[in-house]
């Protein structure tokens, strides 16, 4: 038995809630043969002895080296995947020019699946070496692509949500960009449920398929209805934008004289595994709908300095119960890195509470009791986006899966700046928080199989 | 002479004005034996092919590989050596309190010459494999510690602006870390002009002393005045910190019933050489006695974000004619990276011009006409920095120094997403600005010299 399962053992951080991040020093961490955390066995626990023995000197014992810890797996809930090639361009101008002059086009390209290979093939890879070991995907309107991508996620190790994209409506995309008809577009989006629901039963981490209407103001009302009963029937995750800018706020406004959220929900698409994306122009009701159906809320806080207009009341939606994770919004955000979006979860929410224009008074600038901590900037790119899709990830505790980072202090090419030998550990977590590049990333593991090294 | 000359060719980018970025493609670099470029040649130019075939196979001749591009170093106008070594921690707490609880506490162990050595020796490293090719540093009060940090910029070839700090009002700091009196203050302030200055005439890059009071509620009246006629008598650059936070700008009005820019203006310390860090709240005849006197603005958009309170309108204070570059304020910022800095100083700006607060109406949100674009945030780190200190750098342009990092953007682990061998080289300058790692910084070159390469 013991020949099937890893030890490991060193310092971990792993968030106990919210706003406080547990140290598991020098602990030992049992993983069994399906990647599971099997046990966890600190210094004092009388097997610590005994386990360290058992595994001391064999292949599957992993120590860690002074200056290493463990951080679990971050877990991005927004990456537009095809947009990696966009990267860091077109950040000028807004979201509406943005789709029509940049981004269509470039996700037209995506029915060439050689094209298609290169681009996920990077983007997933650079997501893995960036420490993300589940990823929420958008792809494009191409079935074919959208599988490929699947696979990709599969064959590379990593946990992946893939949608095939739903934008139906004729009136709102491009001829050379949509699905030919809305009853091509759910026909699609059923064949592509069923091909990756097939592929899951051969991927030891999981992958999904994911029901994917871009925006409301892509997809016709059909459309969307048969959406929400494909998600109902195959009992799918459901992936959109809601309430992004003041644009698209107001489009759905002005079609449904109702906020996106519950438009949504009218439609069957606001379920325990939905996750929208940006909510920036949630009101409290529809925050409260979204505690009350399990929606979770896709923070992608670099993308939203360009294209949200605003930034989104984290700690207030918090406080009402909505679960909320971390996303890169690549293209929207340039950075394929979830330690960006934690650095910038902190300083947006610092900006929200302090406000911006320094001709106004203090008390007049800002949004008093915005602001979040590095931990729970954290813990949303972690705990807080295993929550949102209801899967036992994101922790680093027994019977979630051993989706972890190996985060090295010491490398030469990156050395963080830690001069104390004992010093405070929680400084150290913070620290690597806020500097560690990804040359600071040694390892990645993913459901107990380790994906990437260097 | 040939062979004291060395000849570089490649694609360069190099700021033309502050919003418009020169691409200088395929051409030809050549430096004199002072490190400053002596020609600049294009493809076209009629000595182009005779240039090149005097230079080519031998060992001055340094021509870029595919996907590399030359940039210019980066100029970090605001940099807390000593703070490097609390660099990402203690960052949710107001400005005076950090200052007491972590920050002087810490800066006090720099009395100890063996503890500063390690530290200074890897901030200035970590600075250069970060592209840093310039700083402007604030040391602490002790002047053996601080000449140490201007000897180890001399010797690793950094181009570095270093000040003893000044703060000798006993009133205001702690008596375990202050000046021992007004005296001493001026006295060693005097001393540490005069050991760099004798440095300088060993030191190929330059390296220059700093006239540095803290800021004005660290220091008496009478030592802002003896820094104000120290820096007259030996025409050095001026440091401070003005206008930075609610409570610092509150604190001078208090006293001298005016801003801090007319304060320090009283005291003979806005100059052409000044640098003043943050500066949110200028108001509109603070940001003209700036232009006036050629005082320039360290713009630390990371920083601001914990410490600032608000968000500087760097568009209008452009407008006005005030210098700005930009500054890391190590560790204020946790970053020591001014791509990291870059990409801030765009977001902070959209985030002022479409303001933060959803709930309010678009309109009454934000401040408009408050964007930078990323290539007016490049001319911020290159040559405002160099307009700034008023010295011929931060451009690849003839008569400046060759200060320039070469990105690669082929290295494998860090692959940037270029998927078109023809990619416009104004969006392959973008995707650099964004998606550059440390790691993407293949060599750095300062005054001719080859500092850092991986
Ligand atoms: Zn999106
Ligand atoms: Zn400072």
């Amino acid at each position: 038995m013991e020949n099937n399962m890893h030890l490991f053992q060193g310092t971990a951080f792993s968030s106990k809630s919210p706003k406080e991040t547990q140290i598991l020093k020098d602990h030992l961490f049992l993983v069994n043969d399906n990647g599971m955390i099997e046990q966890i066995v600190a210094p004092q626990d009388t097997n610590y002895q005994t386990l360290l023995d058992a595994y001391q000197g064999k292949n599957n014992f992993h120590p860690l080296a002074g200056g290493q810890y463990f951080v679990p797996g971050f877990i991005d809930l927004h990456v537009h995947a095809p947009q990696w090639a966009q990267s860091g361009t077109a950040l000028d101008i807004p979201l509406y020019d943005w789709l029509n002059t940049y981004t269509f086009p470039l996700e037209s390209k995506f029915s060439d699946l050689r094209f298609a290979e290169k681009v996920y093939g990077d983007v997933v890879s650079t997501l893995i070496a960036n420490g993300t070991t589940t990823a929420l995907y958008f792809a494009t309107v191409h079935k074919e692509a959208s599988l490929l991508l699947a696979e990709i996620c599969a064959k590379k190790g990593q946990r992946g949500l893939v949608g095939k994209v739903v934008m139906d409506d004729p009136e709102q995309n491009p001829a050379y960009y949509r699905d030919l008809d809305t009853r091509t577009a759910l026909l699609d989006t059923e064949e592509f449920i069923v091909a990756v629901q097939a592929l899951a039963q051969s991927t030891k981490q999981g992958v999904y398929p994911v029901v994917t209407p871009r925006f409301i103001p892509s997809c016709t009302d059909e459309a969307l209805k048969g959406l929400g009963e494909l998600a109902a029937k195959y009992d799918t995750y459901v992936q959109s934008h809601c309430s992004e800018s003041d644009w698209a706020h107001g489009y759905v406004r002005d079609r449904f004289q109702k906020n996106d959220a519950f438009a949504l929900h009218d439609f069957g698409l606001l379920r325990d595994k939905s996750v929208m994306a940006h909510c920036n122009f949630l009101d409290d009701h529809d925050a409260d709908l979204f505690a009350e159906t399990g929606t979770a809320v896709a923070h992608c806080p670099v993308s939203n300095a360009y294209f949200a207009n605003s930034v989104i009341p984290i700690a207030h939606f918090h406080n009402k119960g909505v679960e909320i994770g971390l996303g890169s919004d690549i293209s929207g955000g340039f950075s394929p890195s979830l330690f960006d979006n934690i650095r910038q979860a902190v300083i947006s929410s610092r900006m929200l509470e302090d406000g911006v224009n320094p001709s106004l008074p203090a008390h007049e600038r800002g949004v008093p009791d915005s602001r979040i901590t590095i931990d729970e900037a954290f813990y949303l790119a972690t705990a807080g986006g295993g929550e949102s899709l209801s899967l036992p990830i994101g922790r680093i505790q027994a019977n979630y899966a051993w989706d972890v980072q190996v985060i090295d202090t010491n490398v030469p090419s990156s050395k963080l700046p830690i001069y104390d030998a004992n010093e405070d550990l929680h400084d150290i977590f913070q620290k690597i928080m806020y500097l560690s590049r990804p040359e600071n990333i040694r390892e990645v593991w993913i459901q107990g199989e380790k994906v990437h090294s260097r």
